[in-house]
């Protein structure tokens, strides 16, 4: 095998070349799957390149999948070139496309002290004796007493770490709580935009039903009533408490957002104010750390705890015991209050830049709705296009928005501050004007 | 305050000292919840010891959870001292009772790399952008490429990186997979042990029996088909094959430990014997890096995958995307490959050495089953307790067993060496005959 390669290209490209130049190779079938890559050495010798410069470029493709190492032996040609091409499948897409995301419920990219985070992970990755052992099924002891106190103080959810089930991610709790509930049929959803929670319910057979007190099970998030941040009344909470306890239904809070609520004071959860009968309170992390970070807790009544401790070893735990561990730690040391409250000015920061952004390009009167909390506002656009439609032409223009709902000539759409730069706020919502503009409505009366 | 302290003591205990006596005043309530402990300074001057001897001790305090931080103020008493006693809560055991376990799954610890696990999550916490984003629901891509390389080269799975579903554990990815198998109602598993497996069946309404082909879902782990490692051989595994197509049942084939198959060659998966056809393959790593990472894996056949896709954005992923772009590395480097080389290697050697120390104890006609795989062998004992008693009065010594059946006079018990040291093998045994012959049988031909 000879190479033909530019000599004069800069050194630290020269590696890209190689890599290059064997994949073209290995996609057009001159490198057929499982044949074996020249030897370092080999290639090295052959074209008069350091044995670095051949390893980087080998190290390389080997990470974008195309040859695979195997120890004591040598770099082999993957099947990647039989594969069906990752770009026309519509399950992958290509997120460098994407120049803005309004849809994005990920977290802003300054917000989050990673080197703090890596220091915890990193001091629970020492635990070695812990790590070789499977997790307690409800979570690590010691991280549901660091929840209790947590709640305790900031939410005032009063509990013992014996009530409180770990789990990754929300829908993971609701998998364990859903057959401890067998009694109940129906359940309630304040909107349908939930699918994670109403698809577990409907998978054990509940009726789902919306905005709907007379169900065995009600499901509400009273910091995060709309996507634009609307919170619930402490009125409503207490009529919502009282009306529950009459007809025997069960409250499940998610107090998603609670720590978002900026232009009040957050109000009592409903777990208080119930006195924690006929509520399950359920916390999540993934907003105020890392999205990707998935760990959840529920705080069961009584009434459910002992179901729930007959069952309990039938249930493996979910979220990565490294994770809680460090998780634990970064809680008990007063993290995780700082992390929110900074996060708290951040977003109540951008979102009225977002606001003063969209006003500028879509005029005093857009119709604009936003909350008392939250990091996202509501915007009604007059256009001749359906939500899907004008999602999928915004997405060829790089910009990504979330539809809410759609009626004739109208589509409002959810414009997410978190994860975009606030420089960002003015190019996006101009090009989002753009997008709209090149499909007005024309009404009947103005012709 | 004042404090009377040994001085003598020697410096570096100094500290514990402070320790024990601050946890004292909180344990006998003479520090009241709530309260500030003073401050480092003042402490510091009233002891005339130095700030770092003072804090170490309250940082002592803290991370058992007597005291806790508040930022820019000081340390405040928990209510630690009023909660009930741990230690008389049965659910939380205390480990270091335990001086033997023979009943552990978790992992040997000399077995595992610590060192080059850190290094590759340590690199994986450097992706800060892909961590600020939710994970794909089906799991990380590039995760899913490494694995679908992975079980072609070694189990022979042929498929598309596309039909691969990553979850926390193997119950997360049946949470997912019953809701897609509405049309069957019955599901069979090959012994009552795997309750994991068949809770979230039933959960789910499915008609759970045991070792029953004539169900819509077969469950079986092929390399585990006993606790003492029976395999199934090819013969059976063809014919269960040939009966599940001629029945249209599903066959989920869990491949539980196949990499710990020593005394035959592995045989080949269900899932390449039938052609991918009517078989979802289960992959787990807990066996093979550590119990404390929940990463598992299904691939599944055509006629699911599409009826997954419909509904995938409905669950969210529930594995930490961390630890998958950390083990995706890990893969492509070889090291999978190289640990699963190194267990096996180990457990072969430990279980042939578990064997030597229970016949040496046991005597030579001791009824013992061992398998051509896995981590364990049964030994059945003469004793005249059930097994729960057994169970109890060996845990009284410092010693626990799994439990696998029992009868009249008789108690089979699983002895696992995965974790436990060589050198405690004869010493346990030892200490398990102690126990059992405190409890012998008197037979009524032998009075």
């Amino acid at each position: 095998m000879s190479l033909k390669l530019d000599k004069t290209v800069r050194n630290e490209h020269l590696y890209m070349e190689i890599y290059h130049y064997y994949r073209g190779l290995i996609l057009n079938h001159k490198l057929l799957p499982g044949s074996k890559m020249p030897s370092l050495r080999k290639c090295a010798q052959e074209l008069k390149l350091s044995r670095t410069t051949i390893e980087n470029a080998y190290l390389q493709l080997a990470a974008d999948g195309y040859i695979i190492s195997k120890a004591q032996s040598g770099y082999y040609v993957t099947n990647i070139a039989s594969r069906p091409d990752p770009a026309r499948n519509p399950h992958t897409e290509n997120p460098s496309a994407c120049r803005y995301d309004f849809s994005s419920s990920g977290a802003d990219r300054e917000s989050f002290r990673f080197d703090l985070w890596r220091r915890y992970i990193k001091s629970a990755l020492r635990q070695d004796e812990r790590l070789l052992s499977y997790g307690e099924p409800q979570g690590e002891p010691d991280f549901r007493q660091a929840l209790a106190d947590y709640i305790r103080e900031r939410r005032n959810v009063l509990c013992s770490p014996d009530d409180i089930v770990v789990g990754a991610g929300v829908q993971s709790l609701l998998h364990i709580l859903c057959p401890l509930l067998k009694d109940k049929k129906t359940v309630s959803f304040p909107t349908p935009s939930f699918v994670q929670g109403s698809t577990v319910f409907r998978d054990y057979g509940f009726d789902v039903r919306y905005r709907n007190k007379d169900c065995g099970v009600i499901y509400v998030s009273p910091a995060h009533m709309t996507k634009w941040g609307e919170i619930m009344p402490i009125s409503r909470r207490l009529e919502l408490i009282r009306y529950a306890a009459e007809h025997d239904s069960l409250i499940i809070e998610d107090d998603f957002e609670n720590e978002f609520v900026y232009l009040q004071k957050p109000t009592p959860s409903l777990h208080s104010l119930a006195g924690g009968q006929g509520v399950v309170y359920i916390g999540s992390f993934s907003r105020l750390l890392l999205p990707s970070i998935r760990i959840s807790f529920m705080v069961l009544p009584e009434s459910l705890r002992d179901a729930y401790l007959q069952k309990a070893a039938c249930y493996n735990q979910t979220a990565s015991k490294a994770e809680q561990i460090a998780l634990c730690q970064f809680i008990r040391d007063g993290h995780l209050a700082a992390q929110t409250r900074k996060l708290k000015r951040l977003y109540s920061v951008k979102l009225k830049q977002l606001l003063t952004a969209v006003q500028e390009v879509f005029g005093k009167d857009s119709r604009i709705q936003i909350g008392a909390a939250g990091t996202s506002l509501a915007l009604t656009l007059s256009v001749s296009l359906t939500g899907k439609e004008l999602k999928e032409k915004a997405r060829e223009q790089g910009l990504r928005i979330q539809i809410l709902k759609e009626s004739t000539d109208e589509v409002t759409v959810i414009l997410s501050c978190s994860s975009m730069p606030v420089e960002d706020f003015l190019p996006a919502c101009k090009l989002l004007n753009e997008v709209c503009s090149r499909f007005p409505v024309h009404r009947a009366n103005t012709l």
